[in-house]
């Protein structure tokens, strides 16, 4: 029960409260909300929601770099076998913690379209005119976070975005030195998708992949040998040459049509296949959890886009390209998919048992020789 | 007390359950569920959640069209005053009970990704199979149910998307004579679009639209006056053109980058300036509820994209088309977007109060005439 | 198009990211993320998030209080009509973006579940044992915010919730003048329940409450004489005498089932039955709204609880009360619903049109005077 | 390219959306919305969502009950050794489906609340006037779905909810001998709670559960002779003693506080503590997952009584019981918690590496022994 002069667990006040507020530093937390238009004479209430959204999102940014980099790291420095056998619980579980922080960053969108348009129109040419020398109807990209933002930027390279798979209009150009820093590194550090690359590709040189490949090869000419449709068959051969065929794959990759190596594909595809293994289990869901995190960044670009759309509008002819930067990264193409080559690893599949089907109707097998 | 025989309320038993049972006609709904996989000898498991989330779709999909009919129903018969006055708060009501089974909508496709792409590729196989004559390598597109569908397609009509707005390639056809009565009425009848469409000219009309346009005008005059630097004020003069002009304005529409009359627009536009006017405080919300219903069907329609993306993956030369149909139902334009002119309505907003703000900084009225 | 030495808009890249990251202060929000695990040399990965979440929390807090501050603001300074015809889309505007905040709030505690309790054991020790001189197995009550935060019971007071309705035994004691200051006021300010109630008083008095009153009381007598059964009808008279009795009312009230005054109840019986008039189809929304700000923060603090029993699991004897005291809160009574009675008012609603129901079955009309 | 006469994939539209509709059965699915307002000459517009919103319901329940069904056959007829080796991931596949689908569930309750009291009052009178032959105010308990559903009854005694568990006032009566044979098998049937008891035992016993123990027993003693304070060791033994000690275990099972037998907790506990060794990976995920069910359950029926709450109100003397049940089932116990020493289960974690913490202040070993 609590005692006199202390409270809770009978702790003195100071004890405890000094813990929470100073722990959490909340006098630079909470003191780190100035807005514009107040210092200018025009206060508008919704800019303060503006700068606590923002804050918000760059909070969730460092804590999902936090996870990322921990994940980088032990794919760094653990054998393609440690990581298989020992590791990968601990990876699933903090690639999860990224995608539970991805689906409440998509959410938190849904607050900034609480700013309705007229009072956004408001306070932003209050900003626009004060941080800016000339006074003009520029869009100020406030909203265009997504090139704002050193952090987000990092977070895009330490997944594996690549400076070719960018939109090229607009290059992100860092402030300081220090930022400078950070961004030079993330590019020349080794990606998630470059590490992910080279632990499928061990995975599938140490785990028989050869034969898996064998199989999977003799399959598909079987399939392809049980179509009589001349065309439909040239189709179907063409798929999948692209998927057989190393060159093949090479110049899609060199198109940036594909991400990974012909090698890393494979091992993805042996784990898929090989997914009810002991050793694979974890694996094969590693694979599934890195396209739920790109799809998780493509909802939330999504959700952004339009966002922008009816705070911005439509406006022809600014230069600006908050709105336009933001569509065609997630419109324009696939390039902002990391792991585009398991996003479309359907593409690839074949039904598992297919030559000699088990228990089934003659005419079934019929038309696989027709 | 539960008495003896009886349960609950007191009330025999078959009473109450078969009030429950009968009511809901669970005989149906939970007898509506066979798999064509077990039909033919080779059951799949996941074919159960395939044929059960489309139901509970098509469940959702009635009860918005319900909802909807609803809305349309009291913009037909009443006249605008009488809306304003007396029927805004029930038609918000039906509103916002579509935009809430809306994001539960959403949310369902999270549901449909847990079907494994090598699980969904199994079952699909024996679908197309005994589906069609031929076996081949063709797509069955069943997650397109966007054009499976036919209440999807009412809906869609219903809320006001035309003909000129579809992508082109798909034709819906209704399999029988009821089916293509439904869908005749349906592009018949007056659609959401164009009932709010004449509900905004008659209060734009009713209400003197006319002055408030007159002020529009004068205000955006003066701040081009205040552009000094002769592109920028072209640029702008030509982006308020295409709102001041109705010429431009028809133009636009007859291209389809606009959707409502200018007359409409204009009292749009009015509407929301005088937002906090008692008579348009639920009118103007009604705006913003139509774009949140636009927004809301967008969001599933690009969360159907990328989940098909990572059930069927990316097949060059199918000729089937789910993934490429929906794909472009997002991207390649805003068509889909039934309320275009609200989404973007933020382009046509200038600042409340511009030309003589009170209390500022001398410097920024200065700027005004630079 | 992007100068050389500069990008995005034409802007020196200090302008602009100068702009982003000081008007952010991100220097500050980034800062302030000290594991208190590695001060003392066993850096416990986990505890990143834990500070983060937190932080999350206390900006969140923060824009709700500043959201909820501008309601109460509204409410203090403007006469009821005022507040009726011309400022009730604002108050609701900004309770719609404190429903959104809370949405995520909610969400949020899904990313501190992915801290495993195992984990969690871990770093708490540590944390326990350098925060205290006696090094014990004493929970340290970290993730019962809600009673370290001072901004959480700065909302739960600003909100409406009174010494009296708080579980008894754990007395938030703040760290310092500052804050005990900010408590003080939030204890003595008018909290957003009392200017309700006003504003629903006021309504009552200048809205010919009277006479809505008179014909409630009158269709519910009506009611009660068309129930013959002896003992249903004293039970029904019991309940409706809770509502049309002012002295009971009143006596409930001084329990706390109660928290509005009868008057101000009435205002919302009235407000509820003539939600279809021009004039209150906004006031209407306003009342639901609270309820839902209400059931929200009960959703927050009940995924809290099962949260925090999750991670520091049920153990008897400790004295410490984090999930005694968070269960309490939600399971014991409905002392922490302010608008309980809003809450409530389903239990004083009749059928609109009862009396003389048109269109209908004769039996039903028999049975009314059965 | 769309053929003459065909659509599409050049399929005649017959066979297209023949396959569409009749697959869904959808003239079954969308031929199950009779409204008895309607059937009674006084439609109400409510009860349409009401219906769809518990049809939808219960095409979940089917869904989850599929999924279960799958999960408990597996561990019903496979050992323990090959469900741990190469049947966890489809487990843990079909129990991601549950909670996915109790996402949407639980998002569904938003839905049904966008039923105003005033208009569910209505409504509801009529259904109770013609549902019953006397007319009262009892309240007709249909959003007491938690009773009224045969399949989420079954879905509970799946799970493992038993008997003595349930708040024994309300018995379920089912309305015919095919429900009541299909209820009965589900009481009958091993639930998941006794197959995950067993298949944990067999863990323990198969996987040296022995000489865990041994080491876990002896960490805690050494942990208890490192309190000095007599007081604090008693406790904190008393609390150990109760997982240590088999009969107090036992004692607590038959009170119902504890679910599983004393040596599946001890598996549950070696699991955990060997999280990532490569046999127990998907283990490990496996027993959190049955608490992440138990958790959405309870989130769902918590947002069901609030839900209750708002539309019923709080009626006392009514005798009828949904909202009282309801709530019981959530505040009074943890009744309902099927996997509660899983919930619970840190409780009786310990650090991992406590006794020698390498690399630490010599004050925290130091404190060890005081």
């Amino acid at each position: 029960m609590a005692e006199k002069g202390k409270d809770n667990d009978g702790k003195p006040a100071e004890q405890r409260n000094l813990v929470y507020g100073n722990y959490l530093q909340l006098e630079k937390i909470l003191g780190a909300q100035a807005r514009e238009s107040e210092k200018h004479g025009r206060p508008a209430h919704d800019e303060h929601l503006f700068i606590v959204v923002h804050q918000a999102y760059e909070l969730w940014f460092k804590q999902m770099i936090w996870e990322l980099d921990s994940i980088t790291g032990i794919l760094e420095t653990r054998d393609y076998r440690e990581v298989r056998d020992n590791k990968m619980r601990l990876i699933l579980s903090r690639g999860d913690r990224i995608k539970e922080i991805l689906k409440v960053v998509v959410q938190q969108v849904s607050i900034v379209e609480t700013i309705e348009p007229l009072d956004f129109v408001d306070f932003r040419q209050i900003i626009n005119f004060f941080a800016y020398v000339l006074f003009t109807f520029r869009d100020w990209l406030f909203p265009a976070s997504g090139f704002e933002s050193l952090q987000f930027r990092l977070l895009e390279n330490k997944l594996g975005i690549r400076k070719e798979d960018r939109v090229k209009e607009y290059r992100f150009t860092p402030v300081n030195a220090d930022d400078a820093g950070k961004l030079s590194n993330s590019e020349k550090q080794k990606s998630l998708l470059q590490l992910v690359q080279t632990w499928l590709e061990n995975t599938f040189d140490n785990e028989a992949g050869g034969s898996f490949w064998t199989c999977y090869e003799d399959r598909i000419k079987q399939r392809l040998s049980g179509i009589k449709d001349e065309s439909k068959r040239r189709a179907t051969k063409e798929m999948f040459d692209n998927i057989l065929d190393e060159a093949k794959h090479d110049e899609l990759l060199n198109k940036g049509k594909r991400k990974l190596s012909h090698r890393a594909l494979k091992g993805a595809l042996m784990i898929t296949y090989k997914r009810d293994e002991l050793k694979f289990q974890e694996a094969y869901k590693f694979l599934r959890m890195l396209v739920d995190i790109d799809e998780l960044l493509y909802k939330w670009r999504w959700n952004h886009v339009m966002m922008v759309q009816r705070m911005l509008g439509d406006k022809p002819g600014t230069g600006g390209g908050g709105y336009k930067y933001l569509r065609s990264t997630v419109c324009d193409s696939d390039n902002y998919k990391v792991f585009l080559d398991l996003f479309n690893i359907a593409t690839f599949l074949i039904p598992t048992d297919v030559i000699y089907p088990p228990n089934i109707d003659a005419t079934y097998v019929k038309a696989l020789s027709a």
